[in-house]
């Protein structure tokens, strides 16, 4: 059985190499690139597998879910800057790719201690785009 | 080749243990122990696996599917309590995880006489959180 | 100006009238007069008119009209029976135009308070049907 | 008759009144203050009156209003910083109000040389509200 | 009190102006000209005006409603081509706007059989326009 | 790592086998036979499977997947008729199972030449009914 919780949070960005300047930037990143930042609205779909326990017909209790989501990821992301302010994105492009893989590696551990594990993190950019991770 | 198809109803529920007191319950379920009910808009996918026929260019027909989901999963919880009045989730706690076991077990039967296979039951309680059940 | 703060909330409810008989109910109210009630995921979506303040950019603070909702609706209407656990509903039928009503009332006054003007109640019960109460 | 296009931009911004310390922007303004920016998807809904021509059955060509909608807004405000580099918000707080007051000026004078009138900003910054301005 | 009821059907349809010629029809109407044909999922939401009854809590009865529509615009529209099968958009150009009229004078009378009155017509093409008609 | 792009088109068709008369066709095909045309809002997900780029972050780059998926997909499909005007069509069943696997053999090519894998396809006719194709 998988189940999933959706978030939302908002944040800013830039992608962009420090060694390139800003015409190499702009030609492979483009408005992405910009140095003054944009932001977005994220959608994240956080995805536990695990088997329904007798005593409660959960997964795992959806609470402590988003307490551990809350507290692992949206503390440090929601009206931050990516680039700049979070812990776990320094030294990395702060592409939607990238982002996901520092979110997993974020909430793998906590998951496992609720007993159960993490199966996927989707995240959406826009309407028009998301990732899928499975670790 | 997968096919889906997407359904909606409404119910009300509870989540609760009956040798517990009100106490452990809310405890453990929250709000969603509370004696009185709370209710939701169910949204359900239901995920078919087939060839596609060379004469019809489909997986199976989606009216024929449309009527078993309506026949065997709709009629029984639209517009009920499913701890009270469902005949497949007697006995059962009434979470969406089990809510999504019964469906699939609703369903795997009458779909392999269509010439077909149940992939995949997906089940909304809210626009935060959803189960997905494979078997 | 117009600004809109969108909610949510999850309830059982019933339409009937106590002194017609359930063939009665039934008639009249379709599956909704159940009397093992269902429920809903409501959308509240709350407008308020006013003014943009040169301080702020604000009509109101959306922070303080979220705590208002919450404690004059939320608190009162979330996993809640409408029809038996909801003060400002007590002795209406539990339909999504007295809901948008009784919410109206509930807010008129808090939202004064801060400067505003409630302009729209907006209730959305499922994704085929909602009302709209201007006062 | 109303015809209303959809249309998305992403974009960073801050909300802070430069004469005020942190501290107070904060207080005000909360997590929308941070000094490091963040961001939105914003859904920007143009709605425009007219008569309906008997010789096309439009409004309005939306073709035209698009191409409007994007030379006089999006290019300015797609994938920008809202505080520092839009030209109609210098000097302004960068609330979603002042922004869909300053997008109607740009838009108003371009839709009345096409023959019809510009009616309504409806500005969503996040799924959880939205700002309408009526000029 | 207002109340909306949102449908969808399905249809196909072709902008052009039988007196002009290709290249012509091209020029105003662009893709939609196209001769062979081109369809969308349209969404439909009908807005009633009217007081709330003691008796029923209600503005009118959604069943009642949902048949009228049914009835009256759903049959002819749904899965047909709408310049050569919708008697009443026979010698219109089958723009949203001209079938967002006609919608109106389909169901105008009825809903006030129903001791209501027909407060609007929305009427989405894609997800990117919508028509909005007040009579 | 998995990286969707989310499109849309609108186009006509008829599902129908030409050596069956109108009565079979209806039979099996229901509305969806009719011979004057019927059509659709599709919307398209392209799922890619990569490595992501230490220098970019990106599975791909999503401007030249977009590219790919206007040149091989949106070109012929947006505003056409699926039976009579789209060359990878000619002599299938326009249902959404053979549009799918077609928009695979579109696409797979293509995206092996940006140094990704086409992963999935996933084609929804209405918001009732979808299909995921993987090749």
């Amino acid at each position: 059985m998988h189940i999933t919780r959706r978030e939302t949070f908002n944040a800013a960005h830039r992608l962009f190499r420090p060694e390139w300047n800003d015409e190499k930037n702009l030609e492979v990143f483009g408005k992405c690139s910009n140095p003054n930042w944009h932001g977005h609205n994220y959608t994240l779909y956080v995805t536990v597998e695990g088997k329904v326990s007798d005593e409660t017909g959960f997964v795992l209790n959806l609470k402590m879910l988003s307490k551990i989501i809350d507290a692992f990821v949206l503390q440090k992301l929601d009206h931050k800057n990516i680039n700049t302010e979070v812990d776990f994105m320094q030294g990395k492009l702060a592409s939607t790719e990238n982002l996901a893989i520092g979110i997993w590696k974020q909430l793998d551990q906590p998951i496992k201690e609720l007993g159960a594990r993490l199966h996927r993190i989707k995240l959406e950019e826009t309407e028009k785009n998301y990732v899928e991770y499975y670790g």
